[in-house]
């Protein structure tokens, strides 16, 4: 019998920090896939199709939705982000771990469809810090630090629909924590999909000669 | 509000390997209480009374069982040993976090008296390797070993009562992944007794001035 692999949601507010865990996390675990996101925005220099997302038209992306294959979706500006819901599964059927990195409002679209993955909330130390770092990355305009701020407390009060919290205080800290999570997901009991023996195939065969 | 600790139960078949593991998960991660067992034994040279065993003469230990305040205890020849339930509460009240290392019937005990704690199955890669252990440490004779083969039927069975596999392939390993577990526990929404806004203290200072 092969393991099914866990579907592992980073997210958090916005400007917490999560994509450099991600990336970060994914280069100190083996055997952890990321998800590939579908969008109608055109490709920019560089990105591939299947590997950077899966570059799709209007009409295409459309059926996505109406079809149920994704995830979540949203949309920005005069685009659609998507997360196909195929592409999870057929890793996760594979025995593959699949990591997938998503602001709130994604992550609890995706809570409704796939209750048993592991959502991990990626949490600021404070406000204040939070504010800082938006100013610091220089990406956002004061008006929309603001109304980031007051969208925050509206996703800090999320986090009662995650499994995990993570306080990013210290990078390294932080991503130590989100692999000590991975690994701890993958002993659990539940996830060993064992046979009724509830022992795996190769102690039941060091056992009585019969695998499971 | 102060954290609660978490009680941590080391366990699994005789030989495993269990005692090595806790001796170096206690020295790697920061915060955790060993459990101290109290037994109708004499100390040896050396030992001291309330840092390796409360040492209790029968008619105390006795009463123990009698007042149910004890996690859970066995007679091993003319001494008894047992968990006192109270020192286990009062680390957890204190926000301390408790690790247990005991065999199977002990940690089902304690199961029942405490079903929230997080109970971590030590196993070994195949039952070759355990009888080559219980053969090498040399503690035991032809007889015994052949008795706990037999008995290891059994207590691989009862992995399904518990949270967490570990395989000790390689104690490295095995006590990485113990201190992942530990990390990753102490990290659950569930655990981290958040108020009503679930967000800490100090988070929620920073976000509005007044603390929970």
């Amino acid at each position: 019998m092969t393991r099914k692999g866990i579907l592992f949601v980073i997210s958090g507010p916005s400007g917490v920090g999560k994509g450099t865990i991600r990336e970060a996390a994914l280069r100190k675990i083996n055997g952890v896939q990321l998800s590939i996101s579908a969008t109608t925005r055109k490709p920019r220099t560089g990105e591939v199709d299947g590997r950077d997302y899966f570059f799709l038209d209007a009409s295409s992306f459309k059926q996505l939705i109406d079809r149920d294959l994704l995830l979540e979706w949203a949309q920005v500006y005069n685009n659609f982000y998507g997360t196909p819901r195929q592409f999870v599964d057929q890793n996760i059927n594979q025995g593959k771990d699949v990591l997938l990195e998503i602001d709130i409002q994604g992550a609890l679209q995706v809570k409704k469809k796939m209750p048993e993955g592991i959502f991990i909330f990626i949490a600021p130390p404070s406000l204040e810090e939070l504010a800082c770092r938006l100013i610091t990355r220089g990406k956002d305009t004061a008006e929309s630090i603001e109304v980031r701020l007051a969208a925050c407390k509206w996703e800090m009060e999320q986090i009662k629909h995650y499994d995990y919290r993570v306080l990013n205080q210290d990078l390294d800290t932080a991503v130590d924590t989100v692999s000590s999570i991975i690994i701890a997901e993958r002993c659990k009991i539940k996830n060993l999909n064992m046979g009724c023996d509830m022992i795996d195939s190769s102690f039941n065969q060091g056992f009585n000669g019969s695998g499971e």
